[in-house]
């Protein structure tokens, strides 16, 4: 059994990585940190959990971490900037869940965070770990865990650009629509129950930080250049992110061409289905599966891609996980 | 005080009409009809109703209308097309909150609506009445009153093409964003609380029915050929619509020309506002107000146009009202 | 056309006042205080609100109040404790929405609301304003507006009691339920949607503050003391309450004596209603109706009371209202 | 591995017996049964279950049935009634989700269900299977799996009785409140999210039917006559109950008192757990796990006592993977 260590484990993805480790039957956690949780039994807040397991404080955790530990970062990007590089230094493996290393050029990264990348040289080492596209080696040994609303747009979208059914330069319009847990567990008033309950509203108009990040892991899958407009939406609910993708067509698509095109895509992956009806977050809400889905409108040309997933789980902690058994050389989930 | 009758007042339009009108100084609910809660106390469903008011069944009320009176149809397209001819037989002026009189030409209209239309020649006569843009005439005698999601996609986007900012026959991608009242007061399995809640999903792909009339309104306000692509979501919560438009910038178009543009075309209008921030439904709920906002993404020269209303008020029985009010000559609410 | 100054305004019971005078025929908003929102135009947060109008410095409102307005405090107890006497002291009526001014013995006061409170020989000069229960004189200058949860249980229980058929001396049991306005506007962690929404929980258990208030208000209505046991739950919607209530029944009670009990003692009112079938908070959401339903249970021999009402209208702004009116000499609405 | 069989698979109970099976080390379904959705695959409703399973008729799986099987019935108690003979018969064991068998006397059981039970001769081979109180044993053929509220209701009040904390022949008042996934997977207006949504509501006053399950087993667990007056509420959320009880005290008990008594009854349960705030079903969610909790109201001399639980696992599927298990002789879970 591998030990796995959890850096901020109880903000909603580490929580998670928490509740589906204990279930699992090669993965152990063996440190869970979190400063404002410590001393407190993760089980009040995971009742799945070890009973014997309680939040350490980081620096405890860090200490504890020896050579041969895997680490998931469920931290903020900056913290996880900060201890990726000494973790890595103490011998072991790293599964970021933030954004500090998915943007290889510290230029674009900091237009993006809005803060300077505080170890650039380190970005190079990590791997983009999106599974069923861009599988990590079992030697990586820096992972960059993709984000939420990136994963089901990259899902989305890289079936119709690997099969070239996109047209050339044009841009793609992407509109994703996230539940709540998406924005973190902490106290903010436009985040309370009053005021998102039956209340729908677009956020972070034209610089959501996913943007970036969907274009290269595009263009890593396809090979082409891709421009990507993408636009934020908070919904009320707790769980769950629908991207709606609209892409202009290349030539004369059809509903069966484009089915065809994702299950080339996805065939050895049996987390990724081809939904025949529209996706639905429901259906894979708590679980690490994919729902895509795609109808050309012939009215304006364009292909109509979806992807529904759970961001807690595809979105964050189910991937990582995943990324976890690459790294032991396990096969795809 | 002017007669009011209300056919189908038992929907989600209909009480929403009655609940509106009970409170209104110049209006006065004469009949409400219902089938299927005929004898019924209209009370028990809208507390705020007139206590003498009970519903009756469609040809009792047929039977009582008179000339001189304002009908609401708050029908399906089919029973609609069926009163209306003989609401404005017997002298009454209607205005009709299905889609029967929106669509002037019957082949488009049965294309999308899925039959034929029973009594064409009786299409023309019809004024299509969206208050800030397209006010109907007093003279009027039947009035087509617009779909939800027409509404507002026609607010969020004719202030850009009346001043000339999106790129000529680009097409104009539509991501509609329902609650669930849209879809009416049936029992339908798909729409129970187990199913919705906790859950998002696009539906009616390529083939929602408010897509010709959002064309065809867009070119009566600007006068020039517009296509659209609309894609609908069912969103897990009761009242709002939020409709979030990709339109194709044509040449330069900053933040402050946008502003303007919306300024300039609601500058009349008490109850369209140009929000400053992203807009929200929770916001405009219970309401007739709209929050229409717009923000130019320069990385895909695209406009993005949003707009916020309540679906049962501004995008059913508060148009409706004012449609009611522009045929007795008031000034516009 | 009365003026009316409202303190805390930009709350969630502050921003219903301001909707509901918005369309007042006698009554109008002359000052909205609120620190936070200092300089911002309320009508971005109650669209329906007055352009004109905007958030002002408490003191600055306060400065502002003459002799004949009225003022509505809907500002935390310990801030209505210091305002009130102040406005008082400048000829002004005030409604205070807060606990401040319920309870008559200090000591009580301070058991339950935790701090001293600061004038306690202002308190005596206080009127209860349930409307319907007990109505304000118009010469009153200081009006107690009751607590959302007191105002349920007390619609739901009062009558019972003055009907007799109630055990003598057995206390109440009362679960109430509320939607999460009623927390008030303020991002605490445990409010956020992540955390409220597919959740459900007790709070406050044994120490709720408004257990006091509800007995000696029952105890105002019948004549007869009464013990109350009160737990608290937060569902998750935004607007509502509903308050089950278990009273041992005296003697043989009917469903039918029930439904005469509470018919009787809502006679004049309009706005209290006996439900014949079970109470919904959806009917009464967003209007100042209060559904009451009772039935026997005869294998505990207990009475079953329920009442429904929006907490922010009748358990907040619309009852203040009312008692503004009462200070008018208007009649009960 | 063990073959289990469901029938009425398509329903939400039977949906999450199929989910929580496919993880099972050593459970598997071998056939799942529902007339309407026969033919379809049942990853399309459960994108956890094996790929190769879909829904068959009930007489198919009937034929296919053999000794040895598990069966479990998620079906409707007239349904269960008719095939758990048939079943038993058939050399399977039967685990019955429904209420067929939970009521002894058919007298009863008439009077609460509405109709008289088909084979009145079988409840008597039934066991009432609550893990944590009433354990079934291996020998057992027919097991009754006890109701949502009944679980909540019995795991809250039994420690109590076996403590000796409540008065002797005081009705226990139990306020039950549930999600609506405990109504079923059925198309009713009642039902649908624009009526559930932001409304909360009591049902089914005075007559829901797991009223005396819950006294019966109470009896069983405590060996004392107990009676209990029990209401249903609605929830606007999915899944999760929250039971309510409120019983008058035996003397002094103190906090510490009602803590040591459920420590007590659940030591040996991994998956009962005394909180000591106040439980709330959110943290119980998608799992097998209950949440206690309890205090003395001493204004009232009346002990709060309160479950949490997921209505659709350890109110139904859960408990009877639970109660599978026991067949198989494995050890508590």
């Amino acid at each position: 059994v591998q030990r796995v260590v959890v850096f901020g484990a109880s903000g909603y993805s580490g929580l998670e990585l928490v509740r589906r480790l204990a279930g699992h039957p090669r993965l152990r956690v063996a440190h869970a940190s979190s400063n404002r949780e410590a001393g407190r039994a993760v089980s009040e807040l995971v009742v799945e959990a070890d009973g014997s397991l309680s939040f350490e404080p980081h620096d405890a955790v860090l200490d504890a971490v020896v050579d041969g530990d895997i680490v998931c970062l469920a931290t903020p990007a900056d913290t996880s900037a900060d201890l990726a590089p000494k973790l890595l230094d103490r011998g072991a493996r790293v599964v970021d869940l933030s954004g500090a290393f998915r943007i290889p050029d510290p230029e674009v990264f900091a237009e993006w965070y809005g803060f300077e990348h505080p170890c650039p040289e380190r970005i190079a080492e990590a791997a983009y770990g999106l599974p069923e596209l861009l599988p990590v080696p079992p030697s990586a040994r820096l992972v960059a865990n993709p984000g939420c609303y990136a994963t089901a747009s990259i899902l989305a979208i890289a079936p119709l650009l690997s099969a070239g059914l996109v047209r050339d330069g044009a841009p793609i319009v992407v509109d994703g629509k996230s539940g709540t847990t998406g924005a973190g567990k902490k106290g903010s008033e436009a985040l309370i129950f009053s005021e998102v309950g039956e209340n729908l509203r677009p956020y972070r108009l034209t610089r959501h930080q996913h943007t970036p990040e969907i274009e290269r892991a595009l263009e890593m899958v396809s090979g082409r250049p891709v421009t990507v407009g993408f636009t934020a939406h908070l919904v009320p609910m707790r769980r769950g992110i629908l991207v709606s993708a609209y892409a202009p067509a290349a030539g004369d698509v059809t509903d069966a061409r484009l089915e065809e095109a994702y299950r080339e895509a996805y065939r050895g992956s049996s987390n990724v289905r081809f939904s025949t009806t529209p996706p639905e977050t429901g259906r894979v809400q708590w679980t690490n599966h994919t729902e895509v889905h795609a109808r050309i409108d012939p009215r304006i040309d364009t292909i109509l891609a979806f992807a529904a997933i759970d961001n807690l789980v595809k979105g964050a902690a189910g991937q990582a996980i995943q990324n976890v058994e690459a790294l032991l050389g396990a096969e795809r989930a």
